[in-house]
C-alpha cells in the first residue's frame, strides 16, 4: 500500500532524472473561471505527461536481476512512453503492448525510446493473454498503469510539488482537479496532499460516458463503463477504477467531475492561447472543469492538473478552431 | 548603465510577481541538434514573453509621482503586453502606440490589460511624433523596448535564472542562443552570465534580412536593416541595434546567428511536438539555430532561449504543417 513515506522515497529517486513542472496562471483564464486558477503543467514533464513519474518510480525500485530481465506494460500511449523512457535510462529491456488504434505519435515515440512494441486489436484481441505469455517467457516484470503501490507513489511526487507550490503562492485551501483514468495520479496526489497540504482536496475529472470514477465514488463501489473506446480523451479512458486507487479516492477526494469532449477541446485552445502549453484532450479535462463548470467548485482558488500533451496535429487543429476568430 | 547590481535589484523586485521559467529538454531534440540542448521557456512567462521582466523592472523603479502620471510605450506587441500588465499591477495609466498591422491578439491582449491603444500606419505614420505629443501632454514616462538600463536589467533576470539552472544541470560551458530584436534580452542575459556563469556565452539569433545585430557585431559598428516589416518574425524585427545593447554584446557575445523563416516554423512545430510549448516565429529563432545550424556552435551543449509564444492560429497552423505526417 502506498503511503507518504513511499512518495517521499519516490521523490528522492526522481530528483536526478525528473522535472519539477511549473504552476502556471493567466489573468484571462482567471476571468473565465471566475476565481484564481493555477495550472500544474505536467505536459512539460519528460515524455509529455506525468506518466514518467510512475514509470520511473516502479522501475527504479526493481532489483538488479529484475531490471536485467526487463519490464512489460499495457498502454495506449502515455504510460508506454513513461515506462519506455525509464527503461532506457536504466538499460532495461521493455515490451509495450499497445492497441493498434493508439495515436501514431505515441506508438512512434515509444519505439524511439528503444521499447519493443506488440500491438493488438482493441475489440477482438486479449491483451492480457498476449502480454502474459511474453512476460512469463522472458521473466519480465509487468508495470501496471495505476494499480500498483510504486506507480501510485511515483505519481504522488506531483502532489508533493503541488503542496509546496501552492504554499509558495499563498494558497492554503483549494480543490485540485486531476484528469482521471484509472486514478493513479489522482490517488497519489491525494495521499501526498492529505499529509502535506490538508487544505487541498482532489477532484477527479473524466469525460462523459467514461466517468467510472465519478460514478464509483458516488455509489461507494466500483462501477464500470459500458465501453472502453470512442473518446478523443483516449489517455484517460479506462473500464473500471483501480482496486487500490478507488479506496484512496473514496477517503480523500471530493465528488468526481465530468466534462464534455467539446469542453476539453476549448480548454486545449485556451491553454495554447493563454498559457503557451500543449494539451491533449484527456490532459485538458481538469482544466475544462475549472473553466467551464465553475459551479462545481467552492472557494476562491482551483488548481487544475494538466496531465499530458501527446496529441496529433489533426485533433489539435480542432482545438484551435474553438478559439474566437 | 546596467550592471550586475541592477540586475540583482531587478530580480528582487521581480520575485513576487514574476515566474521562474523552466529549462526544458527532449531526447528527440538532442538527437536533431547533435548535442545536448536545453530550452529556457520564456514563452511561459506572464504575458507570454520575456517582455514582462523588462516592463516590470522599469515601472517598479518609477517614483510614486511618475507612476501616477503613467507610462507610454511603442510596440508591435510583446513589449506592449509586458508594459501594460506591469502598469495594471501598479495601478499606473498606460498608453501603447502600436502599428495598425500588429497581430490582432497582441492588440486585444494589450487592451485587456487596461492600456489605451493608439495605432499608426507603419509606412506613413511617425510613431515617435504621435507618442511624443501624448507623453509630453500627460507627463508620461516613455518605456523603451530595449535601450534603457532598467529594461536591460529586467531582461537580465532571465540570465540569472539561466546561470543557476545551467549549474544545476551540470553545464559549465555552453553557447546561449537568444532571439534578438534590439538586443535588450540578449544584452541583459550577457551581463548576468559574465558575472554569474562566465563559461556561458550569448549568441544572438535573428531572421534573414533583419540581421542588423549580426552584421553590426561583425562590422564593429551599428548597421541598419533596409526594411522594418515583412517578416513573420515580427516580434524581433528592429531597424538598428540599440545604442546601449550593441556595446554590451560586442563585449560579451559571440558571432550572431541568422535563421530562415522556414527554420523558425519547423522549430515551432518541434517545440509543440516535443516540448509541449507554444512559440511564435520570432520566439523560435534561437531554437531554430540550435536545431538546424549545428555547425554554428562548438561544445557539447547549447542553451536556446525561447522568448515568446504570442502567435495567431493561422501562422501556428503553418508550423504544425512542417511536421512529418
Amino acid at each position: 500500500m502506498s503511503d507518504i513515506a513511499m512518495i517521499h522515497a519516490a521523490a528522492e529517486r526522481f530528483a536526478s532524472v525528473g522535472r519539477v513542472t511549473p504552476l502556471l496562471s493567466s489573468d484571462f483564464l482567471d476571468e473565465i473561471a471566475g476565481r484564481r486558477l493555477l495550472i500544474k503543467a505536467e505536459c512539460l514533464q519528460h515524455t509529455g505527461s506525468f506518466k514518467f513519474r510512475g514509470g520511473w518510480s516502479r522501475l527504479s525500485a526493481l532489483t538488479e536481476a529484475e531490471r536485467q530481465r526487463g519490464v512489460l506494460a499495457f498502454s495506449s500511449g502515455n504510460h508506454a512512453q513513461g515506462v519506455a523512457r525509464a527503461a532506457k535510462l536504466l538499460n532495461s529491456p521493455a515490451v509495450i503492448v499497445m492497441p493498434e488504434d493508439a495515436p501514431r505519435i505515441k506508438i512512434e515515440n515509444t519505439r524511439s525510446y528503444g521499447a519493443e512494441i506488440v500491438t493488438y486489436d482493441r475489440e477482438s484481441g486479449d491483451r492480457d493473454a498476449i502480454g502474459g505469455v511474453i512476460a512469463a517467457e522472458r521473466g519480465m516484470t509487468v508495470v501496471p498503469p495505476y494499480d500498483d503501490p510504486h506507480v501510485i507513489a511515483g505519481q504522488g511526487t506531483a502532489g508533493l510539488e503541488i503542496a509546496a507550490q501552492a504554499k509558495a503562492a499563498g494558497v492554503e485551501t483549494a480543490d485540485v482537479a486531476v484528469c482521471c483514468g484509472g486514478g493513479g495520479l489522482a490517488s497519489g496526489i491525494a495521499l501526498a496532499l492529505a499529509e502535506e497540504a490538508p487544505g487541498l482536496r482532489v477532484r477527479t475529472a473524466e469525460p462523459e460516458r467514461f466517468d467510472d470514477m465519478a460514478r464509483s465514488l458516488a455509489a461507494g463501489r466500483p462501477i464500470s463503463n459500458p465501453s472502453q473506446s470512442g473518446s478523443i480523451c483516449d489517455a484517460i479512458v479506462t473500464m473500471t477504477p483501480g482496486e487500490l486507487t478507488l479506496p484512496i479516492l473514496a477517503n480523500h477526494a471530493g465528488p468526481g467531475l465530468v466534462v464534455r469532449e467539446e469542453e476539453c477541446l476549448r480548454a486545449m485552445g485556451l491553454a495554447w492561447q493563454r498559457l503557451k502549453i500543449v494539451l491533449e484532450p484527456g490532459g485538458a479535462a481538469a482544466l475544462a472543469a475549472a473553466l467551464f463548470q465553475p459551479e462545481s467548485f467552492d472557494g476562491d482558488t482551483v488548481i487544475a492538473v494538466a496531465t499530458g500533451g501527446n496529441v496529433d496535429p489533426a485533433i489539435f487543429a480542432r482545438a484551435l478552431a474553438t478559439l474566437e476568430p
